[in-house]
């Protein structure tokens, strides 16, 4: 071998969080291997002269450690020569290489050496390197957006827009607000944030009604649209006139029966589903929703009155106080819960229980 | 100016795709801009002296031709200066730049000039440049990975694994299977697709059940993970090795009681709602499993006899043909139909209609 083994100082990382990240991975992942951001279970293999600094992962998988990156082309070109050598005489199956981006200078010599392009954000490009004789089976990178449709209901009427931009843009076509979720923004926060965004209408979440996944998103990937029924707090419309050309309360009938839906099946469902919701709503009790100047009259005449109707669908950490008897219709709602076998909260849209 | 502004030459592109992008897009993607795998309405601008050849998309973005890309640096780097000073005076906003992965030496001079790392596939990296002074409005890139769990129900007893990797190796813990789907695969589809590799059993797609939604994914990602409930067709599990230890029929309160769940509240949920379709099924006439041995023994006696049970859930184009009553608990069923407003089909999960 280039390097006595005898040198190599292994020890055992002490940074293991426990993840279920197993629990849904793909074939691929399950097998070969655990990426950067997720090392558990790594070991330590960081001082073995003319080989890169790196962990090992539970897979044998290699993860350079981008902070020893060399930053010249030459001394980067060397050491990654004699490093992949010394990793396919140790068997490691697969190498990870995070490259910063004030150290793109190594992406070319890494293609050199073999490495593709595996994801990428602002400040780095991810690269990885299949050494094994076997399928590569090294995990793919994120494969969707998230979009959110919003279903306000006030009276029998829908909060609907038209748009600025985009292929409607002039065509006088109603629809829901709608948007992406942002990075590390649960949907139901999505829903919310972009009807006050495009609106100034404040509402609360209260179920998922259907959803719609197509492969037809930017770049290749794929998109999960959920359509989301959701509850006004107020009434009085600030249209965010930026992105909207039009934003009114309109009859759920006007919507329902744009000559633009005729031509899709696919709409076709989706619009039955709304149309089963409104007429739901319009004969639930509980669904009230009080304008803005009868409310402010209230307020002004009996300062502890409420501010709006039947507080239903509110998010709080711990299940969801829907019950099917309060729903208008089979849908959705989500609670919000400790996931117990590992730190931090997860969002879990389900049938009330 | 750096070039004669007259000597422009802008004819409309005849690449229009109608998309419906805009109907679920962000508050960035609707202001700006279009990239290059979703150009409608571009202009064709790329017969300019001094000028990488690009297009222009309707949200005044630049996207630079990878094609016509100069393989070596110092090129690169005199276009691409005396490119961005014509596109600044042209009062352009964006600059999209593929650099496919034969060309990445154009990686560092892009640095040097301003872009940032935006996504990656293998062969290519995509950079881009915000020019505007205004907030940087360039959409972003794919967030989410999706994955699937399934709940394959025959006699009272649910399909379960032991998995030979990952956080539970060695645990003895049942777990149903799981996996991601693939680039462009339907989420139904995955469903049947790792019920089969990881246990043998081929199985209808019914509907699913909850949907789970974390930002603890690889590299920085969320994922939606889709509890979904499926029926057999066989009943002889052929158990995967290199990723299953052990693959059974489990008693449903045996899975459901184990104390590996206990700590979780979202688990908690999560399993009410299968313990529900559980007892659900177990009451429902039509959802019969007749086991191999039996369905053999009938075939060989009988030639026409049907080769399973009543038939639901099958996904064709169209709308399901699954009613409320047909279908155990409430639950969403898809149905794969035509987009009509544009080419192709997409797939929408909805209570049954």
């Amino acid at each position: 071998g280039l390097l006595s083994k005898s040198r190599v100082v292994l020890s055992v990382s002490s940074h293991k969080p426990y993840s279920l990240y197993s629990s849904f991975s793909t074939s691929r992942a399950k097998v070969m291997t655990t990426p950067p951001n997720n090392i558990f279970d790594s070991i330590r293999a960081d001082e073995i002269d003319g080989v890169l600094n790196h962990t090992v992962d539970r897979y044998d998988g290699v993860i350079i450690s981008s902070k020893a990156l060399p930053t010249d082309v030459v001394s980067f070109q060397t050491i990654l020569g004699s490093s992949i050598q010394f990793w396919k005489e140790n068997r490691r199956r697969g190498v990870w290489l995070k490259v910063p981006i004030e150290k793109s200078v190594l992406v070319a010599p890494a293609v050199e050496a073999g490495f593709v392009f595996h994801h990428a954000e602002k400040d780095y490009v991810m690269m990885n390197h299949w050494l094994s004789e076997d399928e590569n089976r090294m995990p793919l990178n994120a494969s969707h957006q998230v979009g959110v449709g919003c279903i306000v209901i006030n009276n029998g009427k829908l909060l609907m827009v038209q748009e600025k931009n985009g292929p409607l843009r002039g065509t006088g076509v109603w629809k829901m607000p709608t948007g992406l979720s942002d990075p590390g923004e649960d949907l139901y926060e999505a829903a919310v944030r972009e009807v006050f965004e495009e609106t100034g209408i404040e509402t609360e979440f209260v179920s998922i009604i259907n959803i719609r996944q197509s492969h037809t998103a930017l770049f290749g990937k794929s998109d999960l649209f959920f359509v989301c029924l959701l509850k006004p707090k107020n009434t009085t419309i600030t249209m965010q006139p930026a992105e909207i050309a039009a934003c009114e309360w309109v009859n759920a009938e006007v919507y329902l029966q744009q000559g633009f839906f005729k031509k899709s099946p696919i709409f076709g469902v989706v619009n039955q589903q709304i149309r089963q919701v409104v007429s739901a709503v319009a004969a639930d009790p509980n669904w009230v929703v009080i304008p803005d100047n009868e409310r402010e009259a209230a307020a002004s005449s009996s300062p502890s009155s409420e501010a709006v109707g039947t507080d239903i669908g509110a998010v709080k950490v711990g299940v969801n106080p829907l019950t099917s008897k309060d729903l208008p219709v089979p849908s959705l709602v989500v609670s919000k819960l400790p996931n117990g076998i590992r730190p931090g909260e997860s969002v879990v849209y389900h049938f009330p229980v």
